[in-house]
């Protein structure tokens, strides 16, 4: 045993905690206000954090001793990585660590916008049988558009493959991706965007939100679109022109969406009666929304816990801390 | 153009229509009375129906010119299939025609049901967005039972492989296709129900309603069964005992059920204002109903309306029935 103060400031899974126990000492300490917080940074060396916490320039200034940040997933938008940089402290992230995730709640999200799944269970519940008003479609004869094929969307095409449905597939990075469904017959790269909401009866999108792809989903994309397209958001909000889908629902381009993460976010502790949280998107007819819970499976937690857990056991053990005591 | 009388007395896709009506004059009357069609039936050669219509004894006597029936789709338990070949009147199936929609509703139905699905939509609708509370399971960490390989069967498998679940795959037919799956690398064939329900956190029924399989998921073979399990049928209602089911829910041994076929059947055309149907699993927390809707999906249903009259106008030209004046 050393002397490494190990901070946890957001909720992990236990399994990554009982792993950092042998490696230091563990406070695990959620909702602490902000002096609070700094005054646990004056003898912290590692920080363990998701995506509430911000680790920005004024935080690191506070810790003196720190060694090491660990982010409990992917994205780091809440990180002041430049600043992390020059003070030579390393970030580690667990940046595929709920892609499988995230991947199965898209195919979930595919398969319950063409079967009319949520109008069947509630008519059922009512007494209403009558099937007939509930046809839907088969998969294997629509196609599908994926757009980026990063962790997470080259996950989606390999589970969407054997559904034999035609899948387009676009990336705008010139990388290896691209080659790797080629042994698929079904699965077609598409040069531009616009060709893929040409021809797909469904879009699902798997970019990071920066400054290229923010709000790329917008009026002027969208007057490209097939008719009647089926829109998955399972990747960020901000991908989208919020009155642009509207636009594009009230003209019947996009028939439906589903959409896990909105923008802005909303919070995902308040408890309802006392959510003030607005959205034009809620409660509307044509659009089915999950309070961004893609990835949040107990299997992906864990995984990214103990992932985490283990990188930051590697990275001290290669840099000699924890054999010397600090 | 020829004489042959077609009767369709239930309602299949136009396509099929369109071409029956390059052999014959097509008739399409639904819901007659008994008398209207025993009339209709002195001059018709041909009569198609689905699975309402009782193609029985009294039904067929009542046919002198009769020389073909078909059954847009797969199930004949309507008609007297004995008294048929006795008379040598053929009966022209769709076995395989709604297979892929079956297969690809039931991964839905897997999916929902650990992804907390349902219950994610209508907590948001009321401004809930605690997503901790909806954690659910991924499915690459789950062991998915998938009983009996037919037609359906095996396409569930196919659809379900990339998940990279553990599956375990029984059939009591020695069959071929315990050998169509041994290049997945995560399916095994197991040599018993009990063995597959013992193993499977999750299981889905795929065979034909028999005397050998009607009532086959009883208290024996569920006490058998892995705690917390899992149950989906979109097969057939009778495979269940449904008194056993609503117990092993009871004492935890099922833990949730996703049910797209009950017995007894409900009528799929009432009203709900004066539906008086009623059965144990309506409105149970732990059973999620859909009205026998896994096959309806418009491609599915257009595809057995094509198949089943190419197959009767093979048949016809076959016996150059196409050719001569009846």
């Amino acid at each position: 045993m050393n002397n490494l103060n190990i901070l946890v400031l957001e909720s992990i899974h236990p399994s990554g905690i009982k792993l950092l126990e042998k490696v230091g000492k563990v406070n695990v300490k959620f909702n602490l206000s902000k002096e609070e917080i700094y005054n646990f940074l004056k003898t912290t060396h590692i920080v363990i954090c998701k995506s509430v916490i911000n680790v920005d320039k004024e935080f690191i200034l506070n810790a003196p001793k720190l060694l090491l940040v660990g982010r409990a997933g992917t994205g780091i938008d809440n990180f002041d990585v430049d600043f992390l940089k020059f003070k030579k402290i390393p970030l580690l992230t667990v940046p595929t660590g709920n892609s499988i995730s995230a991947a199965e709640f898209t195919i979930m999200c595919i398969l319950n916008s063409i079967k009319n799944t949520t109008k069947a269970i509630n008519r059922v519940q009512k007494r209403d049988f009558r099937r007939d008003l509930l046809q839907g479609r088969e998969l294997s004869q629509m196609t599908v558009g994926v757009v980026g094929l990063g962790n997470v969307g080259k996950l989606v095409v390999e589970r969407l493959h054997p559904f034999g449905c035609k899948i387009l597939a676009f990336d705008n990075k010139k990388n290896g991706n691209q080659n790797n469904f080629n042994k698929f017959k079904n699965t077609f790269h598409v040069e531009s965007l616009e060709k893929l909401f040409r021809d797909s009866d469904i879009v699902t999108l798997h970019v990071t939100a920066n400054n290229q792809s923010i709000g790329m989903v917008n009026k002027d994309l969208l007057s490209k679109a097939k008719k009647g397209l089926i829109l998955i958001n399972t990747a960020r909000g901000r991908l989208l022109n919020n009155e642009d889908i509207l636009e594009a629902i009230e003209k019947g381009i996009i028939k439906e969406a589903f959409i896990d993460t909105l923008y802005p976010e909303p919070s995902y502790s308040e408890l309802p009666e006392s959510c003030a949280y607005k959205h034009p998107f809620l409660n509307h007819s044509k659009i089915t929304i999950f309070p961004h819970m893609a990835a949040s499976t107990e299997d992906a937690q864990k995984r990214i816990s103990l992932d985490l857990a283990q990188q930051i056991k590697l990275f001290l053990e290669k840099k000699n801390y924890l054999e010397t005591s600090i």
